[in-house]
């Protein structure tokens, strides 16, 4: 998808989230067990109710790989059954030396046609290239990650002062451009948002971490805002566990909408819609 | 697999050898695709002529996963043949907040039952430890790899003069120890071979990047080498596809066979056999 789809879509549904599929086997509603395919089934459901409030949804991949040969198939029934107007996105933090990454490209981007696909940046240049040679898709490069692990590594200071982070911004901004590079920013460190936004003025980023994780959407848009409005802000167990009873797509959609009516009125704030 | 029994087998096999299944279903010989499962019949033949000369197999997921479901059925099975005295690593380089991780260490070490997972540092150590939950399974680190962009963030170096790869050798160190963490050194970085073990002295690493990537093995084992050996040296390509004919799984043997007889010379040197 074009960057300026993307942004026509988020005038569109007045929204920029983004909706995790972490659809896990062991948390989906009960009375979904019987049918023959639970984990398309759930995802269906759940697509249904809050296609209407979002305009991406990211699959994590290892929910998927851990049933076999059956996950795939879920996933691809998934990846398929997707509006074609919706931002899709392969959780997937993968990254090898070059002639292997290649073949990561093939699956999320031929086998399975996402739109985008996480990276994990610690192999360097020749892991993400392989990623850019194909037209309008794009790579979604881990930064500066939610987790609490992010504080072990990404914070690495140099003798010039500048962080690991920093380094992966300014150094893959190198290989792509915002039109083919996002960047992880977890929500839950907001104000280091501000950083990594004057590093990157132009990239979208991927804002996982409010909702379980805690971060806040005000505070992600505060600082994280630039004039495409350059945000995807993703919630997963917030919005597709919201129930584990026979309402769980209307639930879902509820919390979905609960989110876009926080982000329209950020857009309207910011004079984008 | 436990640490001692790995030695044992590099004792009796006379071999530090492992094996890369990087089975690529544009690269094997044609005669095999009309079998059902061209990747396993392929696979099958590989480790039927080489299980003599080496300690353990490493396929990397990347070429499996981008033939679908189909792919992880012949990852199965291909696994489920490996001899049981071999150490079975699924070079998957995976790395997600820790919720996300623990499904694919059930990936790899549950449906699939793998000995060892490779995994990417950068998110940290929630990323790291549910793989380390598991009873006789290992993690190997990405620390220094073989490929050309490791030079892009790896060797980011503090303001004390640590190294990046430094920081995740003495970090990790702290998650687990020598009997559930090696580490991927790349053998094209011979000279660097020599810090990582100071700093790591009781663990094993896992080298790549002797053969089709330009590596020394006797560099590696005069730079790698510790008590327990300390070494598994991977090839790929170099071995697997030493043939494109019907001849191809004699001529993987022959190629094992002669990296085995270096490597028995070697262990002879260090007084190990």
């Amino acid at each position: 998808m074009e960057k300026a789809k993307l942004i026509a879509e988020i005038k569109e549904k007045k929204s920029f989230l983004c909706v995790g599929l972490d659809t896990d086997i062991e948390k989906i509603p009960k009375h979904l067990l019987d049918a023959d395919d639970p984990i398309f089934e759930f995802n269906k459901e759940i697509i249904d109710a809050t296609k209407e409030y979002c305009v991406a949804y990211k699959p994590n991949i290892a929910f998927y790989e851990c049933l076999g040969p059956k996950g795939w198939e879920s996933l691809k029934k998934t990846i398929d059954y997707i509006p074609e107007n919706k931002f899709t996105i392969a959780d997937a933090k993968r990254g090898d030396i070059g002639n292997t990454s290649r073949y990561y490209a093939k699956t999320f981007f031929e086998y399975m046609d996402f739109d985008a696909v996480t990276i994990a940046p610690y192999m360097g240049e020749d892991s993400v290239t392989p990623f850019l040679e194909y037209q309008n898709k794009w790579v979604i490069i881990l930064a500066l990650t939610s987790n609490k692990g992010a504080l072990d590594f990404q914070f690495i200071t140099d003798i010039n002062g500048k962080k690991l982070f920093e380094h992966v911004l300014q150094k893959t901004a190198q290989w792509g451009s915002g039109d083919n590079i996002m960047y992880v920013v977890g929500a839950t460190r907001a104000e280091a948002i501000k950083n990594v936004r004057k590093i990157a003025p132009n990239n979208f980023f991927l804002v996982p971490g409010i909702g379980a994780q805690g971060g806040s959407l005000q505070d992600t848009a505060k600082y994280g805002w630039n004039e495409d409005c350059g945000l995807l802000v993703n919630s997963s167990r917030g919005i597709i566990y919201a129930s584990d009873g026979v309402d769980f797509a209307e639930k879902a959609g509820e919390k979905a909408k609960a989110i876009q009516q926080e982000m329209e009125i950020i857009l309207r704030e910011k004079g984008f819609i």
